[in-house]
Parts: structure tokens; sequence; C-alpha cells
């Protein structure tokens, strides 16, 4: 540690903190949370959140627009859900069986999302993609599944990004098709004939570093249309989107239903749990495939699940967030166009994304996301962003100052 | 509800959420804790957990030796682990990336596990032997993975005990052996002959309704052996019993250090974690591989780990247990014997398994359950149980007494 720029200085805990990890943890830290993939200056560890503020080991305090990647959905420490958790937690959590809450949960899950005829729970989003995948084998006795090319479904070798310990036979029965292109989803189909088990699809296209695209109506009920004629499963990835978007599954507004669901992230405010809906027909695969983990009766997380439920309904979360991403987005166009930067803004109001036009190597992107973040505003430069309903008229003006700190910054590099 | 007989008087409001469960959960419950499996009388749903007892949603109370499968190794609501977990979770758990005790649970584990040069953390067990041997696959450039006949390493397509919805490439590049069977591993290793990633093997043999059989210490140097010699990662799976039989790792007794190795269940005191250790080696293969989930980076099960760690160290957990399980031991032996009847002891005491001579169809072992679960203890007929540090000399004579009730049952059915 002998850089003393004041950059350096104020992150001194932080840089302290890495240079431990680095003996004890490969790379420094696993996964899409590394700070190494972020602009300069962004903080790797964390000390206090709260509501839609995080604090960095080093005392600076962020507007958050990052959520945890998604999981933090009515902001941190909502009292509801910690007071539900701590109940339950008094009570047991982790027993020979679940508690009550299972129930509990289950039926407000089936209540809540029109096509689950049933459902049970995990805890990773990769846990619930890969039931939806061998549920569909299990209950179509068939094996190939459709996927779009660059759409992420979780971290095991059958979808990860990374190749890194992939063999061929992981991914042997998957084929590609492109994301809102029909005639490419006709000819995976086509190719599978016969052996066609599944497509899954995200809720809408958040590939990572490019703009993202909501899904065609016409795309979608193509899908639909497809897996009913070739008797295949719908397959709706909706970890990321799911409850932010619209409670009852996020193609909901699109009229077009799944037969399969995955959820996550939102769904226990932050607490570790994941969900498979279903309709009737996958049910007895449902309990032919074998899928557990030590943690999955665990009854804490059910009842922060269920307490997020209930808030996310009784504020009708979806709208708030919806208000607060647009309040976003119209102030981010408002600062682009006073500070003369052209950008690009995607995706659904709650989970946006802001790009600089002609900006592939990310030079605008990373010199914005520095500026605000040293401003106040934890943004991030390439992947989606994620509002909660933690976030307030107040919060979003305070975040647009930080920004306005960003455009100029873009400004400057011309 | 019409059955009015005292049983299920007894247990009714059990079987209401069964009912209830039914409708919205195929088969009521997923995986290894559905109580479909279990001998008559055994509640599926809990309402209360205290050390070493669990009460069920009937009020009735429980010396526990399942510990949840595992994760409770301290006792439920160990006051230690809990202080650690809400101080945790009042500053933040779920954020934009770790909180300060990720390296300090890091650090700690490095410093216990000897062959730990490095450690990365996940939510489930088979989260981490799937990066095992993921991570073996990408750091050796090879394919094949030697595993051992009927050994349970998870619930994935790769591993699950069900076929269903499991293709023929899932396993393509596993090649079987016989644990405790050197000359199937040679034969093996010869099969795999210059493709040899890896040797995955459970600390024991624990596999379900058989007796268990600890390790052949020649064995697992043979292990070790086949493995420098053919440049491959030998992968302890220590998910069931890492912490309960020495802090170390379980194969340290012998004296034979794996390349990577997989935790879960005891880590965290029942809070959902895992972690995979791993040598220098490795390393480089762990920054490549993508490994990652929403909740992977959750500050608050991590302190229950330091915590848990912490606690089992001080205490010297593993003899406490070891102790307990042989006062359990002594006790079964000396009842069967004044029973008239002839039993099978087998595993490590901390993870002990009773079975009864020639008792194929599990007859007896459900009988002695059903009935000592009536008396107040929670047994089971077929997998190895699991002591806690919470249960102390009266509890396993408490739990001798039910024991008692158990052998009187067997003894009756002759």
């Amino acid at each position: 540690m002998d850089d003393l720029s004041p950059a350096a200085q104020r992150n001194h805990h932080d840089a302290a903190l890495r240079d431990r990890a680095k003996r004890v943890i490969p790379g420094g830290l696993w996964g899409h949370l590394n700070a190494a993939n972020l602009p300069a200056g962004y903080p790797q560890y964390f000390a206090r959140a709260e509501g839609c503020r995080l604090w960095d080991v080093d005392g600076r305090e962020f507007v958050d627009f990052m959520c945890s990647w998604g999981p933090v959905v009515l902001g941190h420490h909502n009292p509801a859900v910690e007071e539900a958790v701590q109940r339950q937690a008094a009570q047991g959590d982790c027993m020979n069986g679940p508690g009550p809450v299972l129930v509990e949960l289950a039926e407000t899950l089936v209540d809540t999302v029109p096509h689950a005829d049933w459902c049970l729970f995990s805890k990773n989003g990769t846990d619930a993609t890969t039931t939806c995948v061998t549920l569909a084998r299990a209950g179509t006795g068939r094996r190939k599944v459709l996927v779009a090319r660059g759409s992420y479904h979780g971290a095991v070798p059958w979808c990860s990004p990374s190749i890194a310990g992939v063999t061929a036979e992981d991914r042997a029965h998957l084929i590609t098709y492109d994301y809102n292109d029909t005639a490419s989803v006709e000819a995976a189909a086509e190719q599978a004939k016969g052996d066609l088990a599944a497509i899954i699809v995200t809720a809408f296209r958040h590939d990572m570093a490019r703009a993202l695209e909501l899904p065609d109506p016409a795309f979608a009920q193509a899908l639909r249309a497809i897996c009913d004629r070739e008797g295949a499963a719908l397959i709706l990835d909706d970890v990321r989107a799911g409850f932010r978007l619209h409670l009852g599954g996020s193609w909901e507004i699109l009229g077009v239903r799944p037969d399969l669901a995955a959820y996550s992230k939102a769904i226990a405010n932050g607490h570790a749990l994941s969900a498979v809906t279903g309709v009737e027909r996958f049910r007895e695969a449902a309990t032919k495939v074998f899928t557990t983990g030590s943690f999955w009766c665990a009854a804490a997380p059910m009842a922060a699940a269920v307490a997020t439920l209930s808030e996310l309904k009784r504020i009708d979360g979806p709208a708030h967030m919806r208000a607060m991403g647009e309040r976003l987005r119209a102030g981010f166009d408002a600062l682009a166009a006073r500070h003369g930067v052209a950008i690009r803004q995607s995706g659904p109001a709650q989970m946006p994304l802001m790009l600089f036009e002609g900006d592939e190597e990310f030079r605008f992107g990373n010199a914005f996301c520095s500026a605000a973040l040293e401003a106040g505003a934890y943004f991030h430069p390439r992947h989606n962003m994620f509002l909660s309903c933690a976030h307030g008229e107040a919060d979003i003006d305070r975040a647009l100052q930080a920004a306005d700190a960003g455009f100029a910054a873009v400004a400057r590099l011309g």
C-alpha cells in the first residue's frame, strides 16, 4: 500500500481487504460481484446498507442502483421482512423439515402467479433454471432444449458464460436461437423435431454489455405456439426480472404464460431463496426429479418471501419502481441533452440500462460511472441496473446530481 | 381429516398442513426432507428448535439425531452464532459485494484446513461439488471423473440419484469405481488414461440404506497416489462429514490431503453456505471457471460460519460429538443385548448408523424408529444420523430411554 494518492487514501480499507483477499480467494473474488470488472474507484467491500443506500468500508455513501444485482427489491432492512425473518428464526429455521410457512408461501405463490398450479423452492437462480430444464426433460421424455444465444441462465456447465471446465457433452442437447427472432426459433425447433423438451427464454433480452430488448409480443406468442404444437415446455427464466415487472410473472403483460418458470433474486428481498412454478402437466415429473439441498427447507428465508410478496402487493411495488425508473430515465435524458452527450436508454424502467452512443469500449460509460460514484451514486456501465421500492423521488434526484457529474466527465472526454 | 384415531389426533396440525401442501407442492415436498420416506408417525412440519431439541407443529418434543441432516452442528440457536448473524445482518447482508467478514472467513478456512491455499463460497453442497469437478476439468484440460458407485454428490443431473430428466451426456465422462476397492479405481483410471481430470470421493462410504464404511487408509493413499501419478485432482466431497469429524478436513486423520474439497452442511450451523477449498495448482483455474449466485456474497451466513468454526475449535466440537456418539452407541448395544435383538452399528461416532441384522425391508428399523419417536427421540432407520455439540449426556440418556421403547417394539415383532 504505497500509493498515497487521494483516491487511494479514500479507499484504503477496501484496498487492504483486497490485498488480504488476493492471497486466499482466487482472483480476489469469484463471480459477478467481482469489482475488478467495474470502472476505477468502485469499492469491493461494503460495511452497511439501509433502504436504497450503501456504505463502503471506507465510509463512502451511495444511492444504490444495483440492489445486490436484483435481490433487494424493497430496500435493505425492510422492517416487514426483517421482523418476519426474526420471528421465524427465533422459533426455528433449519430443521428436519419445513415450518408451516412453507405451505403459506407455496399457497401465496400459486395464488400470485396465474400459470402456477404448484411450486417448489431452492436457493440459487441456477437451481431453479436447472430444475426447470430437468423437469421438462422428465415430463416430456425428450432431450433438446432451445436457448437464446447470449442469454444468461446461470453459472453451471450447461449454461455458464465461461467454457472453462465445460465439456461438449454438457451442452450436447442445447440448440440456440436468437432472441426476438421467431424464424430462428422455428429453425431450431425443426432441428429438434421429435425430441424437443423445452424452450427456455429470459423475461426480456438482458445480455451483458448491449442494449436491453423487450420481448416482441408476437415472438412470445410464437414461442407459446411452438411449444404447444410440439408438446414441449415453455420455460420462462424470470430469475432476474421476476416480481420487479409484474407480480404474476414478467410475461403476464404479454398474455403469454409459461409451463415452468424460474424465480429467485427479488423473491425474498435478499434472503437466499429461489422457486420453480409449474403447470399441472409437469406435476408428476416434479415428484420424480430429485432436486434438493441442505438449506432448501429453511424457514426464515421463506418467511422473508411471504413478507416480501405481501409488501410488494400492498404497495404495488412494480408500479412504484417503474415510476422511479422513469424519473431516473427522464433525468438522464435531460442531463445528457444539457451536456450534449448522446445516450441510449433501454429495458423496462424498473431495470434500466443507459449506454453511450458509439461507446464500444465503454470509455464513456466507465468515466460516467466513476464520476457519478465519486459524487454518491452507484450505477453500472454495462449491466442492467435495478430500482427498489426504497427509492423515493428525493433519492432519484440525489442520484441525478451525481449523474450530472458523470455526464460532465463524459463531456470532457468529448 | 376423518381419521380420529389417537395417532391421527396427535398429528392433526401436521396432517392438515400436509393436506394443504399436497395441492401446491408436487408430492407434498421435494427432496431428502420429505417425511413420506420415513416410518409411520414422523412429522413433516416443525414449529420450534432449540439446542438438540425439536418440536413438531403438534407440540411433540424430540431429542434430535438428524440435525437437519447435518447443518446443525452446534445445536439450534447457538448464541455465539446467532449473535454474530444478527450483528452482521444489522449492518448489511446482501449488498453489491461482500462484507469484510468474507476475508475473515476465507483466512479462517485456509488456516483451519491444511490443504487449503485458497477457498471460495457458494450456497449448496451441490454448488461446491459441481465447482470442484468443473475446476478439475479446467485445471487439467481433461474430462474424465471417477465416481464411486452409489456415492451421493448432490442433486443435479451429473450426480443425482434419480435419472428422471437426466440425459446420457450429463454423465458421459464419469467412470465408476467401488469405494474402498483400490483395484476398481486402478481399472477406472486405466480406462480414463490420458483424460483423467479427477477422482471424487466422499469422506466415508455413507450410501443410503447400507452399513457405513470408513475409508481404508490404504485406499485413501492409493487415490492420492493415482492422482499424483496421472496428474489428476483428488476431490474430497466433505459436504456431509466436514467439521464434524475433524476441523482440518475428514481425511486429516488418514494423512491424505485432497487437491480440492467441497464443504457445506455444518459450516455455518444451519445458515446457507458452502465452500470449495483448493491447492495452489488449481488457483488459476478458479479464476477462469465462472461460478456465482445471487446470494453467495451475503455477509450474515459468513458471519455464522466464522462463529461456527470458532466455537467448534474452542470446545473441540468433533471430540464432544464423538464422545456423545459413543455414549449413544454403547447404550444401543446394551439395550439391544437386553432385548435380545441383533444390531449392526457403523460409521464414525459423530454420524452413526444403527441397522438391525437381517432387516432388508427395514421392518425392524421402522418399528424401532416409530416407537422411539413416540417416546421422544428422532432417529433415522436407514440414513446416517448426526450428533451436535448441543447433545449432552442427559440428552443421550433421555434418547436411550426412548430407544428402549424402540427395541421393545422390535422384540415384539421378533
